[in-house]
């Protein structure tokens, strides 16, 4: 196993404290339980907006902490869903006055612990709702799930979601710009390689040197079917089809399409991928009227990339193009 | 050699059709000669701000064209220095009449390139100067240099300078100001894992499960060492000392803390790193006054990190602040 670690149980403490520093003007960091949380928080107000997950999907969700997106993160031990006790803080944390929103990636813990927290934070007071996610398309259910995952479909989400709170939208607004966009946007991925959780200190699978596996979940868990490497635009075609077929995208469509890396990709492969992905959409008659590339939600130091398609409307296009100011994403205010 | 590309020989070509595909609001790209500008260039009255260099280090340059920072940047093959054709070309694009500067790194062949590039736009009626970025203090001179090569520094300076450049100051402050960054800021690398450059199809060098490399180049080219794996406060310790002595940093220095992924590293081992760096700095009474986390200056898909350290003054602390539209960089307007 090689990383720039100290402890592997220190792993996520550490990267904590490094956030704290470095980012001091935008979030701070609560320890015991552990969330971040954006510096002017609880906006009087406003609608809270709270994510988290297991750790090792970085900048997912902490990097998004800040004005115009998510105004708390709750960060588990990598790969492993956070606490309820962490969830329930960051929501009291952030709640303004005008409700707190749940932004749940469908993962069994993360589910069940979300629940858990917002009925303690309700008995407290708080009034919270929550919408899962679950945009990856490569398989139904899985290790970790029952249902579809939630992956690429996250980072879009809250950027929506949370411009939308910030502008001052109320929470049942919130909540079903929330369900529309989760509606709307689908994704796939592949490896090329797997990853090794600090804890396991052994990857978490193998891959042949000339095999690659689609449709992986974010934690390595197995997709649809290993195959042997192909070019980059089989591998487009690979992941781009069953998006498009799922929802169904149709001719006309306005879209975003973000190309991730899981963390181990270069930007230089990654705008191969958007190059091609963009080209079979306009083929289609699909406009990809915005975009995104780059390591957004990722898996530890994977090698490979996602796909994520997300049909725009005129709503939440604007809310896309609205200012946000996070350790990770910044757009001009 | 596993990655996301197709023909290994159309990699530099089909990046750039990637990036013109996802940022056409900001950038226009050149194929023949190749280069990208940023969208409303030439900018009449201003400074025309433009580097280059080898691919594989994305996003520098190129994800660094726009608003506040460059205005042209040249790619080469990967790891090759761009031709002076590029360069000329790219330098006239920009010119709105007040010179040129060239951002060069000091690499040979970039340096000789950009002289002739400088000679021949000259002739055409450009006023070029240039500024030598070697701010790597691992090794005085290497594979592909006489003296210090220019490394993390030069993201820096490509910021600050183009945010001077922007403000409307005239070439000779621009130069001046270039200058006085690369006077201030010092950098040191190392490597977890070698990289494959595509045309090669083999690792440029091996290192051993337990082995790291210490003063690598963004080429991996060779450091100062090759030692046992160690843990990442002990890293930045011997990355740290040698940047710290050089300029040499002293208490009561105002700086910022650049900590830098290879581009196979995930960010939540770069907190870790940061976290460490900023200890060793207020332990010797320097302020990290500003920050940047992430995969910035890359080397294809190495593992590894970089430190770099800039003693800032109230001007440059200013101008790192200033708006910023790139692909890659972006902060408010």
């Amino acid at each position: 196993m090689k990383k720039l670690i100290n402890a592997a149980d220190d792993v996520v403490h550490e990267a904590l404290e490094g956030m704290a520093l470095a980012h001091g003007d935008l979030i701070r960091v609560n320890y015991d339980p552990a969330y971040i949380v954006r510096a002017d928080a609880p906006v009087q107000g406003k609608v809270g907006i709270v994510s988290g997950g297991g750790s090792g999907h970085e900048p997912l969700h902490g990097g998004f902490v800040g004005r115009g997106m998510l105004d708390a993160a709750c960060p588990g031990a990598v790969f492993t869903s956070p606490t309820p006790d962490q969830m329930q803080a960051a929501t009291e944390a952030v709640d303004g006055g005008a409700g707190v929103l749940h932004i749940v990636k469908n993962y069994t813990g993360d589910v069940v612990n979300f629940e858990m927290a917002a009925e303690l934070a309700e008995a407290e007071g708080s009034n919270v709702r929550s919408v899962v996610v679950d945009d990856d398309v490569a398989v139904k259910d899985s290790l970790y799930t029952a249902g579809r995952r939630g992956v690429g479909g996250t980072v879009l989400l809250e950027k929506v979601v949370g411009a939308a709170a910030e502008r001052g939208d109320d929470l049942d607004a919130v909540v079903a710009l929330a369900e529309r966009v989760n509606a709307n946007v689908r994704t796939m991925g592949m490896a090329l390689t797997s990853c090794t959780v600090p804890a396991a200190g052994e990857p978490t699978f193998t891959l042949g040197e000339d095999e690659m596996e689609i449709g992986i979940g974010i934690h390595g868990e197995p997709g649809r079917e290993r195959l042997p490497l192909q070019p980059a635009d089989r591998i487009v075609d690979r992941l781009l089809s069953p998006i498009l077929e799922d929802l169904p995208f149709s001719a006309g469509d306005q879209t975003l399409l973000f190309v991730n890396g899981m963390g181990g990709t270069p930007l230089i492969e990654l705008y191969i991928v958007f190059r091609h992905a963009a080209s079979v959409l306009r083929d289609r008659g699909i406009t990809v009227q915005r975009s995104l590339v780059g390591n957004w939600i990722t898996s530890l130091e994977m090698a490979g990339t996602s796909l994520t398609l997300l049909r725009l409307d005129d709503e939440m296009t604007q809310l896309w193009d609205a200012p946000v100011l996070t350790p990770a994403l910044r757009k001009g205010v």
